[in-house]
């Protein structure tokens, strides 16, 4: 399908090709569809400055003082005596913490501004931080939604239908967490469940949630055993990720703490995002909402930072707004795209891996669903977001994960992959002598510089129907929820579990029974 | 309701106010409903380059071959010789012209980068070039639509409505031609009723189609009376535009350049907007696309310097690419933000104002609708377009304007003025002193900084529903269509006509009378 194309041709949708692009064709593990391969989209421009530098330091300035005059509320001891040690203000008994401005910023010069996370198909390793783009399924929604079976709370097969279609698109780099919560498994087992699903249902690199020692250990060594590498080598290549969302405002609990050191110490990733929603648990005000955002992510990196020297860590933003007739979150709004810009301009300036996010408040696939994820696109990708989480599938503020929100999102994000490839600039593409042939008043259609180039020339849509009116009214004026509807579930009909190492796949059974059979982990936490 | 800011403080969502806005303020004219007060967004920050300047300067260089070379055809025999006795190669008996490029550059250096269109009401003054942004609304549907009585050719009755819809939002800074055609006026007369009812409907800058000299003659008639200034003056303040789209590929036909000549010599604004769908009127590639385009552009608007030195004019992109298997176009796609991002970097490199459009594909107001109009929203913002036509109601690739889409749009693009209108970064927004009062674990609503500043401290959207679920299906689970529906019928139905001098309604209704009585224009352009 490329043969018409010259090898050192940029990237573009020249790359379209069938059995799931390049690890595909190597793997024999995908089925049939036509998508973009496997590829991590490069932001090719500048990310948008919306702000001053003097503006910017405003804000910095702000949360150091946050730190040195308020500081945070650190829950877990151990957490506090490693602080202690390495020069914050502790005192005995108080659970407040305060840092100096210097200490902070000493330590978090040792994150690294970029570096690799390591899947189980080394074609799916991602590169976090500088000009690379990594996109994650939804994560966390209690609920999931389809158009044929309505709203419901997340269960086990949803769990795996969805993980499915994350494995299955290209577009997808890493799954993010659990894209909807499957409540009809007991928590002490839950992870083990789902880690061992992450593992066998997929090839790319996933999230193990903090919540409490044990289940980040579970998720390093599941990870460990799904790459087939020792602990040694594990330790020095980043598999697995975590998100730390701080209890904002300003207090660092026990597992969120516990996570840090695991993962630090482990050298897995750490994204610590607070969650500042402006009105609610940050001020009201968008440049007072991202001074605590600051705060929180800086002390949560720097205490990454205080487990193991250059841990790989993200700087997380999550700031928006609330309605403050409800106190319901509202997200896509322009104060979540003004945040989303600032937060990677602070993220940048610390040269730290930039997180952010695909998100809406719309509780159905309708226009509304729609714009507010695509502000939220532009303000990652014009933001130099590095990490986009939660970008296929969510719904509601994040209460749903919906089936056809995640075909949407992903024609979304292939567009956008399209949109920041390269284009071509070669003679021929200029096409001087295209528009000499066809001369004033003919017509482009049929010339060899089309016939030669048309199939690949532009991205073919998953959803977008460009019928005319007439004929996509003959056809029952099909909307995007009845095309997306169609869509997951062809395509999740034909889904093929990845190839995976038969000892692997033994180890990994052999270790989760362990644990499931010594209780799995503590549900008290 | 701004009692609470300071008068310094940044224009923000703050300035919400009722009665239509600083203008309604004054003139009594506006009915009530919350909007922001009439103001054009200015872009806080730089366009986005998506291609490097060597890039550009290949298109730049292509494109002024293609001039040289090949050279564009003009069918109108008085351009041909103003071409000609400004040095252009042009033939005797041969419709087709060459350009030199160093007299093209000469040229189009006349044009100024920034002016101001003026408006009867003079607070409707809207200034076009530099960063400054106008939303005009959409033009030129054939069909109009409403979730009540489906689409239906366009008549009077809907043109008025839609003109009156574009009156009285804010947002919408200029009548961009008519919102729809209304096809049941006889063609000889039809420019003669709108154009009246555009003067007398609203108070905004307004478009007049290039459809033979004796309607551009009446436009500027009309836009001059409403005015209540004489002719010399009227011609040293551009008040009235119009939109000169190139017979693509490279053909420039009667109606266009005598439009150019007529607005031109009376000093009225031109923007010069090459249609290349690249593989349709342009080559299949998008910087062939470009090099047409711009080719196009550059030429028509030479010829308006041509006409007459410094006359205004805008630079107009609208690449957009085709289905390949059905020749329609598409929009909001990967291809056509590409077109626009680079559109505005060939723009701002000859320091002429960038028009281009928000637009899209789909055939009714679903998911589709919304995330091709926001990409192009995005491609517009960021692409540093200074006259964003079709800003709304544009549905079906231009065949529909929607009354619910109108309503949707004007969400958007108040949503992307709140996005680009600075942030208050004072010690009080910066908030160290309220999160100190807060504290970790606390709560801000309720707070004295929250309160003091919660009504207007985010942007309260038109369209978007941030009930919860269970609210939300408990109220019929209503989409953006149905919410959109009852809004524009709420608005139009308070509509008020803006105030006029009963001597300037008089003076237009009698020139209208008149030279309908004289049969209006020749209907065989």
């Amino acid at each position: 399908m490329n043969a018409e194309l010259p090898p050192d041709k940029p990237a573009s949708a020249a790359e379209h090709v069938r059995r799931g692009g390049r690890a595909g064709k190597r793997s024999h593990d995908r089925a049939a569809f036509e998508q973009p391969a496997f590829r991590q989209p490069r932001l090719p421009f500048q990310p948008t400055k919306l702000i001053s530098d003097d503006q910017l330091e405003s804000i910095h300035l702000a949360s150091l003082r946050v730190l040195k005059e308020i500081g945070v509320d650190v829950l877990h001891d151990e957490a506090r005596r490693i602080m202690k040690a390495h020069g914050a203000d502790v005192r005995d008994g108080r659970e407040r913490v305060r840092f100096d401005a210097d200490m902070v910023l000493d330590l978090i010069a040792h994150a690294p501004s970029e570096f690799t996370l390591h899947a189980r198909n080394p074609a799916h390793n991602v590169r976090l931080g500088g000009d690379n783009i990594i996109f994650a399924q939804m994560a966390s929604a209690p609920n999931c939604s389809d158009a044929d079976h309505g709203r419901r709370p997340g269960n086990q097969m949803d769990f795996r239908n969805l993980v499915k279609l994350g494995q299955m698109h290209n577009i997808l780099h890493v799954t993010g967490g659990y894209p909807v919560e499957p409540v009809d498994l007991h928590p002490s087992i839950r992870h083990l469940e789902c880690l061992r699903d992450f593992v066998i249902l997929t090839d790319k690199v996933f999230h193990a949630y903090s919540l409490g020692r044990e289940r980040n250990l579970d998720g390093i060594e599941i990870a460990r055993i799904g790459r087939g590498v020792a602990m040694e080598q594990f330790v020095e290549e980043p598999s697995l990720l975590t998100i730390i969302n701080t209890n904002s405002p300003l207090k660092l609990d026990i597992p969120m703490m516990e996570g840090i050191i695991q993962m630090a110490s482990h050298g897995q990733a750490v994204i610590v995002t607070p969650f500042t929603l402006a009105g609610a648990m940050a001020p009201v005000t968008v440049a007072g909402a991202l001074v605590q955002q600051n705060a929180e992510a800086l002390a949560g990196i720097a205490f990454a930072q205080m487990v193991r020297k250059g841990a790989p860590v993200g700087y997380g933003g999550f700031t928006s707004n609330v309605d403050m007739k409800s106190g319901a979150p509202a997200f896509g709004t322009p104060e979540y795209m003004k945040a989303q810009l600032i937060g990677g301009q602070l993220a940048r300036r610390y040269k730290i891996p930039y997180r952010t996010s695909n998100v809406c408040a719309a509780n159905t696939l309708d226009a509304q669903a729609a714009y507010e994820s695509v502000f939220s696109l532009w303000g990652c990708v014009q933001g130099g977001g590095n990490f986009i989480k939660h970008a296929a599938g969510w719904l509601e503020g994040g209460l749903t994960c919906s089936y056809e929100k995640t075909i949407l999102d992903i024609d979304l994000l292939q567009m956008i992959a399209e949109f920041l490839t390269p284009l071509d600039f070669s003679e021929e593409a200029l096409a001087i002598d295209a528009i000499r042939d066809v001369g004033p008043g003919g017509h482009f259609f049929g010339t060899p510089h089309t016939q030669a180039r048309y199939k690949t020339a532009f991205y073919p849509p998953i959803v977008s129907d460009w019928r005319n009116f007439e004929t996509w009214v003959e056809h029952g004026s099909p909307t995007a929820i009845q095309r997306t509807n169609r869509v997951w579930k062809e395509r999740l009909a034909i889904y093929e579990e990845p190839h995976i190492d038969p000892a692997i796949r033994e180890e990994i059974d052999a270790f989760v029974a362990r644990r499931k059979a010594e209780g799995g982990a503590p549900t008290d936490f």
